[in-house]
């Protein structure tokens, strides 16, 4: 007999975890929804050219393909056969990879509006709540399937989509009782102009992603990793001296001008960063808003303003992050397509409010009522209350068995329901309805109306 | 450069279909939930072990595997590789098959029930929306990758089940606007007590994959079938006299227990189907329920109740099956469970409400409202503006870039937005409000309190 188990990375989801983790996803979404962002949908299952090449060398091994099959030639002698592997003759093996597995959001997204660029206004927005599969060594918090939820708008170089995700950054934290958030903010221009005026001659792409791991290996690390590349310590003094944060307000961003001693390239952002904190003057922030010059974000599309969310003390790195690409399709061919997005860890979010208990009450019960009875009759009785209390828009279970009232209300219990609806004679006789509210152990008997009206608040 | 395309079978749905399938989905999962079904999600990659050898000979082969890589030593010679199909020596090749895709919700929610038996509470009702993968070849209306959607209660022969369930499809129909759709209900033991009356020394199983093909090659198809397996035209005759259809009521029951002779196996047809109508008697279901002694559903896990649903004149075939099983969870060494649960079709749903244009009105357009300016001061009056409505639960839009209005009204046309809101000196100066009905070719100056009033009606 099969002993039943996921796959190593994967998970199910049972009613308690499904709740908070639609809290969490409808949140943002209805949030996205309100900036006019519209939904879309992309299949799982990809092309392979669709996908290889995209992801580095890193990600070229985390995707997973799906082969079709073609038979082997069943002629091959038993010695070439102990060279095949364990591939046995005669039957069918893996033929050419065609098919790959969606490994995250952004590139199907980016196929999507070149296939569909005769269909599509632009700018266009979307936001997209789908699953992405890596074959990654599964590890506490790394899952080979897990749920990302972005939102971007292609086709557009104004910054107000910049201020748009800042206000919807601040919007989604507050809803979801995280206000505490920070949200971390940089240019890649500042990091370009750090080389530039420092004179780092170094590439700008190792620079960023030896920088991007400030977090995990310190100052001293980054600095050592520097040196290693034969960077002066002098210089990564200076470095070090620049790339503090704050908050972002234009005064801040003035010293950071000094910093730079007027750099042209470090200007380019502060002309951008300034005209983004004009779009968000008057919409009332509450979430810390930090410029972090240290902040690199390792991905390599990212042209201009980048995003990273945190939840401090929380023990978990980034739950969001994001920035402006100034070419994402042009790989499959639409060029000079400017475009700025985000992407929320819902898994992360979700540990973080699980590990605080930051849940709205009603997640933590089932909203379901129970009508419980004695006999068929009243069973019956309940049935047909069931059918108006449904039309009330009132969840409604009858409990389906002939058990005595002790075990409806273990059932109850367990299932994690609040009130319960006991059907007996009398209230069958006098046409009312005896609640009992499980929690707080008391019962009320009303008119279906009165029932209506308690079951509701 | 890659022309970018779809996977062959798959699809992508923008935000017009988006909007669809998304009320599609949601007026099924809430009259769900308003049945006490909760949401559970099973991970798409599942153990290979788990989905073999569960969906017949047909389901086998059009499983997706995934398979885990492996070198392929490179000391083969040329002539030995050539026997290799092009499989390259030194290459990495698939190796043994560990994952496939999910294939439908029923095998995956059987091993959650098996595998976390211990932490439910039964009698469980869950739904599941999740998509499923089939490597099907791909025709009109046949994709390799579509959603279903169930609903399934485990742990409970109570008949109330199947009368929920029927209440279920009567709710869906009439609030998706189809309450012209038919729902034949059958059950298992009618099938059996035909071979059993007739004498039709014949497997049930196989009798009923017969009878399933009705729909498709008719009373002569189906008779020369069983006429062809050594079943006499005269007991044919007698099954035709017999398994006629009409409406679901005790009269008609009575009817077919006299067809019938009141055969034993036939009445524990009758005894569920009568206790079922006792439960829905006073529901008021407006949809037609039609005890039909020729549906089959071709799976064989079935053994009570048996489900259809259609939508007559559609062109369609079934959007929505399901039944009663006794043994779902014995192949994953839970035995003596018994369930009963339906499945419906989104694809054939959208079709026909798309071919009927049966969709509520907000859907045909985005209800977003599209803020228009003529400079940067008016854009940034707008941006303010927007911040607002939003506050106010109303999905807005600023218009991102500096360009005439007229273009932005092309913009908001083409979007769908039904409202431009244009900001001006004079809106500016006083505080004011001017809303554009873009359909109408009307507009109105409005203060800001009035204007909200405006948009939400």
């Amino acid at each position: 007999m099969q002993k039943p188990s996921n796959a190593p990375g994967t998970r199910d989801f049972g009613p308690a975890v499904m709740r908070k983790r639609d809290f969490i996803l409808t949140t943002i979404t209805r949030i996205y929804k309100k900036f006019g962002f519209e939904s879309l949908e992309t299949p799982a299952l990809e092309n392979l050219d669709t996908l290889e090449g995209k992801y580095g060398e890193e990600g070229s091994k985390l995707l997973y393909k799906i082969r079709s099959n073609s038979p082997i030639s069943a002629e091959i002698t038993d010695d070439q056969a102990a060279k095949l592997n364990g591939i046995i003759p005669g039957k069918w093996i893996a033929g050419t990879s065609k098919l790959g597995l969606r490994y995250d959001l952004t590139v199907p997204f980016a196929r999507f509006v070149v296939q569909h660029r005769n269909d599509l206004t632009f700018p266009f927005r979307r936001y997209q709540v789908q699953n992405v599969w890596r074959a990654d060594r599964p590890a506490k918090g790394r899952f080979r399937e897990f749920t990302q939820c972005d939102a971007d708008c292609i086709g557009s170089t104004s910054l107000l989509h910049e201020a748009d995700l800042i206000q919807i950054y601040n919007e989604v934290f507050v809803s979801l009782g995280l206000s505490k958030a920070v949200l971390k903010v940089n240019h890649r221009k500042f990091l370009e102009a750090l080389v530039d005026e420092l004179q780092l001659n170094f590439p700008v792409a190792k620079f960023t992603s030896t920088l991007d791991k400030l977090d995990k290996i310190g100052e001293e690390g980054v600095m050592k990793e520097l040196v290693g590349y034969g960077i002066d310590e002098e210089k990564c003094h200076q470095l070090f001296a620049i790339i503090g944060n704050s908050e972002l307000t234009k005064e801040n961003l003035l010293q950071f001008a000094k910093a730079f001693n007027n750099n042209p390239i470090a200007q380019k952002a502060i002309e951008d960063l300034s005209e983004i904190l004009a779009y968000i003057e008057d919409c009332n922030l509450t979430i810390k808003v930090e410029l972090d010059l240290s902040l690199a974000r390792g991905l390599d599309y990212y042209t201009g303003c980048i995003f990273e969310a945190l939840i401090p003390d929380s023990g978990m790195g980034s739950v969001s992050g994001g920035g402006r690409y100034d070419d994402l399709t042009g790989v499959f061919g639409l060029k000079d397509v400017s475009g700025v997005g985000i992407s929320f860890g819902i898994d992360r979010l979700y540990e973080i409010m699980e590990g605080q208990q930051k849940w709205p009450d009603n997640l933590q019960v089932n909203d379901s009522v129970l009508i419980c009875h004695f006999d068929k009759a009243t069973q019956l009785y309940g049935v047909k209350l069931a059918s108006k209390l449904r039309t009330e828009n009132i969840k409604t279970i009858v409990f389906p068995d002939d058990k005595r009232i002790n075990k409806q209300f273990d059932f109850a219990n367990k299932i994690g329901v609040r009130f319960a609806i006991v059907i007996g004679e009398s209230e069958m006789n006098t046409d009312s309805v005896t609640i009992k509210n499980l929690q707080a152990g008391e019962q009320v008997t009303l008119s279906f109306d009165e029932a209506i009206n308690y079951l509701r608040n």
